[in-house]
């Protein structure tokens, strides 16, 4: 039986974030995992989930201090089928801040993935919200976009786009659409927002290669830089999903574009901003 | 003599941040460098020098392949007045793209600051430039910030601001500005604009809280990403300074705040992007 089919087993009411990003401590100290088939993308496990995965080996440890404000995740190369290892390092403790190190690494293959998390003890203190959300129709007047058929990670939301949906249909030569996306977005099936969803949302947003150009290309995400402006508190008292994301690029150049975007919360608090840079072949 | 007074003692025609962020190896194998008076912030050097010192380790290691196009520097502690050593280790190298982990420590105070780096050999590609430069006026049509007798940093730089110059005269109480500044950026002297002058300047914009209720209050920047959107033979053929520094905020809560920036050329390409979360204490 394989860890992650032995993981599914025992936890057969479990959603399934929380079985792809299951971590398990082995007899050698060191954490383990495996990739699950339900958010497979082209070639490997979906960004989204390998992001949780790390930032979920930091949210579990015994020594874990306050909530994540700041993660970076580093995609250094592709993650195989099958088992992966997580060390994860305290570097740093302060009074109100706790600084990881983590890195995802698979047997004879070198480390896939490295992460450093910043988790800090937030508190009341003067707050202002200088941005507010934009103004869209709601997502019952959306139509769902259809995954049937597509990368198994799609399945795991209801994508309902308010502008910018992917059209892969017959262009005009050279013809690129705009950059920007919004859309709706809810997990499927539904799952309480804590920061393991949060983490993988930030990762939810297709790269906008495909967006302007309007066809699929070799291209992915290298670094993805999430920030949280909510605590543990502020997602229990938060209204369900669906969650609206913007997204947005502004520069492709040599092989390397950047993207940004932002999670709100259906009652308009920005939940998380998001910055990567994504590699393109062509 | 201290290293510091050594490095400029031999380097008389030196930048000083050439200087600032100079490297020698130790006999043990590590890196070590020395903080400088030159760049002083408040209670410590000015993060602009952290990240390109960190990011200086992996541009002169004799294994550097390509050129960087994502940076992560986490600010774990204060860094005291003198020497620093750095641990660099090269994560994963691929055909195209390299991943370096950094980390600045000092004696018998454990690690001050870590970075991630993604360097990449890049190529020309389909290119795509959906941003635009702001239409501001030119540097020549406004005046210079006064930095005398300000923090040493400060006097490293000509600021000249579009908008949102930091106002820290009398005003209405709760009275708050906005969080967008406009600025004209040049190196004191001037310095050939390479990755190193780059990445100091991903943290030149003054933290926004500052800014939006016009007076200084404990914040220091925890995590800076910066993402360069050129290469070496762009940096070579570009005009000289001032460079356009464009800087916002989105929401200030519970004792962190996002900030997001832009670097223009003075021609109208973008040459960074950059996005920070900082703490703030009340």
């Amino acid at each position: 039986m394989t860890i992650e089919s032995s993981f599914a087993a025992r936890d057969r009411t479990a959603h399934p974030l929380d079985i792809a990003t299951r971590l398990e401590r082995s007899s050698n100290g060191r954490l383990h995992g495996a990739t699950a088939e339900d958010y497979w993308n082209m070639t490997g496990p979906w960004g989204g989930t390998t992001a949780a995965t790390l930032l979920r080996a930091a949210l579990e440890s015994p020594s874990r201090f306050g909530d994540p404000v700041a993660l970076t995740v580093n995609f250094c190369a592709p993650i195989a089928r099958g088992e992966f290892f997580i060390d994860l390092r305290e570097v740093r403790r302060n009074r109100s801040t706790q600084h990881w190190s983590i890195e995802l690494s698979q047997d004879g293959q070198g480390v896939a993935a490295t992460a450093s998390a910043v988790f800090a003890a937030r508190r009341e203190t003067w707050a202002h919200r200088p941005a507010v959300m934009p103004e869209v129709p709601p997502p019952a007047a959306l139509r769902p976009m259809s995954t049937e058929g597509r990368n198994a990670w799609l399945q795991r939301y209801d994508f309902r786009f308010v502008e910018g949906e992917p059209d892969f249909g017959p262009r005009a030569e050279g013809a690129l659409s705009g950059t920007r996306s919004r859309v709706w977005l809810s997990e499927l099936p539904a799952r309480r927002l804590d920061f393991l969803s949060l983490a993988a949302l930030t990762d939810i947003f297709f790269v906008r290669i495909f967006q302007v150009r309007g066809r699929m290309s070799p291209a992915s995400t290298v670094s993805l830089t999430s920030y949280f402006h909510v605590d543990e508190t502020d997602l229990a008292a938060l209204d369900p999903q669906p969650l609206l994301g913007t997204v947005d690029s502004r520069v492709f150049t040599k092989g390397y574009f950047d993207q940004s975007a932002e999670i709100w919360s259906p009652g308009g608090a920005l939940l998380a901003t998001t910055a990567q840079t994504v590699y393109y072949k062509e």
